[in-house]
C-alpha cells in the first residue's frame, strides 16, 4: 500500500472516532437521554461534531487527497479507493469554498428557524414562521453558490440529496408519472370511502415490539449487527456496517404503523448491514444517496410489505401476539394495509397518495427557486395545489405547509429524492422479476430472504460508490421511468378483494 | 472570580468532554451495542480514555491546580473548590508518580488477567488463573508502592476504594462485628429451613418492568434527571446530576431480585441525582467513596426495602401487575425477602450473611498481603473460612474463590467498602430515627420521601466533598461501630412471623 494511502487511512481512523461519538450522542439523544441530561450532551455533541468538521475540510487531508489525486498515485489505487478519493477531493474542495463567517450564520439560522417553525406549527400560525423560511431560502440558494459556483441553485439543492439528479431530468420523469397518477387516484377514490374499527382496538406495546422483533428478522435485518430503540419519530442511523440501529414509536390503539415502520426501517438498515466491509468509514461505505436509500426502505415497506403474500408466513404471528387481530382475516388485513384515501398530512399518506404530496412539494420548490415566488403567496399555494391533485383542501396552515419541518433547516431539494424512491422500485421490481421470477410466489413459498440476497447483492454492497444513475443501469439497464411504478399500484390496487 | 479559577474551570470542561462520551461508550456497549459493533466502540474508547487520561495528568493542569493551591489564591477560594483543588493535587501527583511503561504494563495484565478469571471460572480450574492472580497481586502492591511510597500497601488499597480507611479502624469494627454475627446468624439458621416455590413462578419481564419503574419513582429516583436500561449484571452509571443512568437484568422465573436491583440502584443513582449542581463535573461532584456509596444503595435496599412497612403502599401494584401473587400475602412476601441462609455465592445472599461473605474476603486479602500466603494455598483457605463462618464447603472453586470478578483486575480492597457500607447504614438508622422518628411508622404512611429528603439533606448533596469519616462525624456524632447494624439485624429477624 501506498504511504499515502496509509496516511489517509490512519487520519480517517482518527477522524472516524470524532463521527463515531458524534453518532452516538444523537442516537443517545433520541432514544433515551433524560430531559435534563440535554446541556451536557449537546455540549459534547457542539466539540466532537466541531473537531469531525474541522478534521474534514483540514490542509492535511486536502494535501493528502490532492497528492492520492495525482495519476501515478491515482492508477495504483483500486476503484473503491479511486471512488473515495474523488469523492472527497470533491467535497472538501465543495466546504472549503464555504466562508466560515456565513457558515456560522447559515447553522445559527437554521436552529432559529427550526424552533420558530415548532412554535409557528404549535400555534397554527404561518406568520410565525414566514420571516425564517425567507432567510433559509436566501441561505441556501447561496450555499449552493458557494459550492457550486455557475449552477443553478435547484439543481444543485437537488444535487445534494440524489447525486446528478437536477430538474430536467425529474420533469419528464414526474410528469409521466402525474399523468397516469392523478386518474388512477381519482379511480380508486370513486370506489367508496369505508373504516374498520377492528384495527383500532388497544394491543400491548411489548406485543408490538415483540412483532416488529419478528419482522425484522423476517427480512433480514442482523441483530448481531444491529438494535432496536424507541424515539419520537422512527429513524435508522448507523456507526458502520456492524453496527446499524432502527427505532420505532409505539401506540396501543395502532397496531399497524409500528409493523410498516418496522419494515420500512428495517429496509434502511438492511441496506446498510449489507455494505461492503472494505468501504467502512470511507465516503463510499453508507449510502448517501437518499433517493436510492430511500427506494430500500420503501421497497421492504410497500412492494413486499403490502404484499398479501408477504403475511402468509407471519400473520399467525400477529394474530397471536394481538388478541385483537384473532378474528380479523388476513384478506381484510391486506385491504386495510392497502387502502387508499385522499389526506392532508403526508407522513400518514398510503403508497399511492404519498405520490402526489410529493409532487406537490417539488412543485413549491420550483415555484420557489424558479419562479420566485413570494413567502406570502406560499400558503395559499398550497392550499391551491392540494385541491388540484388531492382533491381536499386543508382546513388551516397546520394541515398544510406547516406540516413538514423540512424546510425549516434548509432542506430544499430533499422531497423529491422520497418520490425518487418509489420511482427506482418499481424499475427494480421489473428487474428482480426477470431475474428471479413473480415476486408473488417468491413470497407465498416464504423465501423472502432470496429478494434480500438479490437486493444486497446488487444494490447494498455498492454503499455510495455507484451513483443513483449507475445503480439504476446496472440493476435495471433502461433509463428512468415512472411507468413500473403507475404499472405496480395498477397490479396492487387490481387485487378483486380491495 | 479569580483568573486562574477561570482556567481551570474553563480546562474541566473541556475534559469532561472526553469522559462524557468514555461514560457514553461505555453504557452503550454495556446495555445496547450489537455483539459486531465491539471494535469500533472499543477503538473510540480507547482513543478518548487516553485523552481524557492525558488532560488529567497533563503539565497545563499541574501548573494551574498548584498555583491555585498557593496560600494567596487558595484563600479566595469557597470551600468546595479548596476541597476539589486539594484532591485534584493529590490525585494528580499520585497519578503521576506511576511509571508510564509500568501503568501500560499493568493495563495489559489487567485485560489478561479478566480474561483468564473468566475462562478458569467457566472451566472451574483455578490454576488458570493462579499465575495472573499472582501477577496481580504483585502488580497492585506495585502501584500502591508508586502511589503511596512508604505506606502499608493493603492500607493504601483499602482506602483507594474508602478513603481515610485503613486496617486497623477497620479490624476493630469488623471484630467487634464477627463476634455478635456469628452467633445471630447460628441461632437464625437454627430456626429451619424452608422454600417457596409461588416465588418462582414466571412473571412477564413487561409486567417486572412496570414494577421497576414504579419502584424507582416510589423511592425518589427522579426519572427528569435518569433513565433505566438493561444489562448482563445490574449498575448505575452518571454522567452528572441531571443524568444519571441505573440498569437491570430480568428472568422471568425470578421476579424478587430485580426488584431489589431497582431498589439498590435507585439508591445508588438517588444519590448522585441529589449532588448540589455546583460540584458538577468536578472531582467534589459525585461520590467517589465505595463505602458511602454502598451505604445508600444498601439504605434503600435492605433497611428500607426489607421492611414491612416499606411494602405496604406498593405491594398491591405488585399483585396487580404479577397475577402469580395475587394470593399471596404481603406477611409472606416480606418473610421470603427476609429468608435467611447459608450459601456459597456473594451475590446471592441475604443481608446478614452477606457480611460473613466479605469479612472472609477481608481475612483473605490481608493473609494475601500481610501474611503473603502463596498464590497456591488460597483456595484452600477460602474454603477452610466457609466452613468457619457459614458452616458449608464449597464443592468447587466455582463455588468458591473463583466467584468475583474483583481480584481479577487488581481491586483488592474493594471488597470491604461493601461492608463498611452496611456498618455505615446501621448508624445512619440510628440517626435518623433520633430526628424523624420511628422509621417503620414513617414507611407505614406512605412517606418515605421524608427519609430520602433526609438522606439527600445529609449525605448526597456533599458528593464528594466529605470523606467518609466526615459523613460519620457529621451525620452521627459517634464514632464508627458495628453494634447499630447488629442491633438492626437482630430487629429485623426478631418480627414474629419469620
Amino acid at each position: 500500500m501506498s504511504e499515502k494511502l496509509e496516511a489517509l487511512k490512519s487520519y480517517l481512523e482518527k477522524m472516524n472516532n470524532y463521527s463515531h461519538v458524534g453518532t452516538l450522542l444523537y442516537w443517545d439523544m433520541r432514544t433515551l437521554m433524560p430531559e435534563e441530561g440535554f446541556p451536557r450532551h449537546q455540549k459534547a455533541l457542539t466539540a466532537f461534531s466541531t473537531e469531525a468538521f474541522r478534521m474534514e475540510t483540514a490542509d492535511e487531508l486536502y494535501e493528502l487527497v490532492k497528492a492520492l489525486n495525482a495519476p501515478e498515485e491515482f492508477g495504483a489505487l483500486d476503484s473503491d479507493w479511486q471512488f473515495i478519493v474523488r469523492r472527497m477531493l470533491r467535497n472538501i474542495e465543495e466546504q472549503r469554498r464555504i466562508p466560515a463567517d456565513f457558515y456560522e450564520a447559515f447553522v445559527t439560522e437554521q436552529s432559529e428557524s427550526e424552533r420558530a417553525w415548532e412554535e409557528a406549527k404549535n400555534a397554527n400560525d404561518f406568520r410565525i414562521f414566514a420571516p425564517h423560511l425567507e432567510k433559509m431560502i436566501r441561505y441556501t440558494e447561496k450555499m449552493a453558490g458557494y459550492t457550486n459556483p455557475g449552477k443553478d441553485p435547484y439543481d444543485v439543492m437537488v444535487g445534494t440529496y440524489e447525486e446528478g439528479m437536477d430538474v430536467a431530468s425529474m420533469d419528464s420523469v414526474f410528469e409521466d408519472l402525474k399523468e397516469g397518477l392523478i386518474p388512477l387516484v381519482r379511480e380508486i377514490l370513486s370506489r367508496g370511502e369505508w373504516e374498520d374499527g377492528r384495527f383500532y382496538e388497544p394491543v400491548s406495546v411489548d406485543a408490538q415490539k415483540k412483532m416488529q422483533d419478528i419482522l425484522l428478522r423476517y427480512i433480514g435485518f442482523d441483530f448481531k449487527r444491529g438494535c432496536t430503540g424507541e424515539s419520537e419519530h422512527p429513524f435508522t442511523l448507523n456507526f458502520s456496517c456492524h453496527d446499524v440501529r432502527v427505532t420505532n414509536h409505539f401506540n396501543e390503539t395502532n397496531a399497524i404503523d409500528p409493523m410498516f415502520s418496522a419494515i420500512h426501517e428495517g429496509g434502511h438498515a438492511i441496506f446498510e448491514q449489507n455494505v461492503k466491509e472494505s468501504l467502512d468509514g470511507t465516503v463510499g461505505g453508507s449510502c448517501s444517496y437518499m433517493g436510492v436509500h430511500e427506494s430500500q426502505s420503501r421497497f421492504f415497506e410497500n412492494i413486499l410489505g403490502r404484499n398479501r403474500n408477504f403475511w402468509i408466513p407471519v400473520y399467525g404471528e400477529v394474530q397471536k401476539l394481538f388478541p385483537t387481530y384473532a378474528n380479523i382475516s388476513l384478506d381484510d388485513f391486506v385491504k386495510e394495509i392497502n387502502h387508499v384515501r385522499a389526506s392532508f398530512i403526508r407522513t400518514e399518506a398510503d403508497e399511492v397518495t404519498y405520490c402526489l404530496h410529493i409532487l406537490l412539494r417539488y412543485e413549491m420548490e420550483k415555484k420557489i427557486f424558479r419562479e420566485h415566488v413570494s413567502v406570502e403567496e406560499l400558503p395559499a399555494l398550497w392550499n391551491r395545489l392540494t385541491e388540484e391533485y388531492l382533491g381536499i383542501t386543508p382546513k388551516d396552515d397546520a394541515e398544510g405547509i406547516l406540516q413538514d419541518m423540512h424546510w425549516s433547516d434548509g432542506s430544499f431539494g430533499y422531497f423529491p429524492s422520497y418520490l425518487l424512491g418509489s420511482i427506482y422500485d418499481g424499475m427494480f421490481l421489473e428487474a428482480m422479476e426477470e431475474d428471479l421470477g413473480n415476486v408473488d410466489e417468491i413470497l407465498a413459498r416464504g423465501d423472502i430472504k432470496i429478494i434480500t440476497a438479490w437486493l444486497n447483492e446488487h444494490i447494498h454492497r455498492y454503499g455510495s460508490t455507484r451513483t443513483p444513475k449507475e445503480v439504476i443501469e446496472n440493476v435495471c439497464h433502461k433509463p428512468l421511468s415512472a411507468k413500473p411504478l403507475l404499472r405496480y399500484f395498477e397490479r396492487r390496487q387490481a387485487i378483486p378483494h380491495l
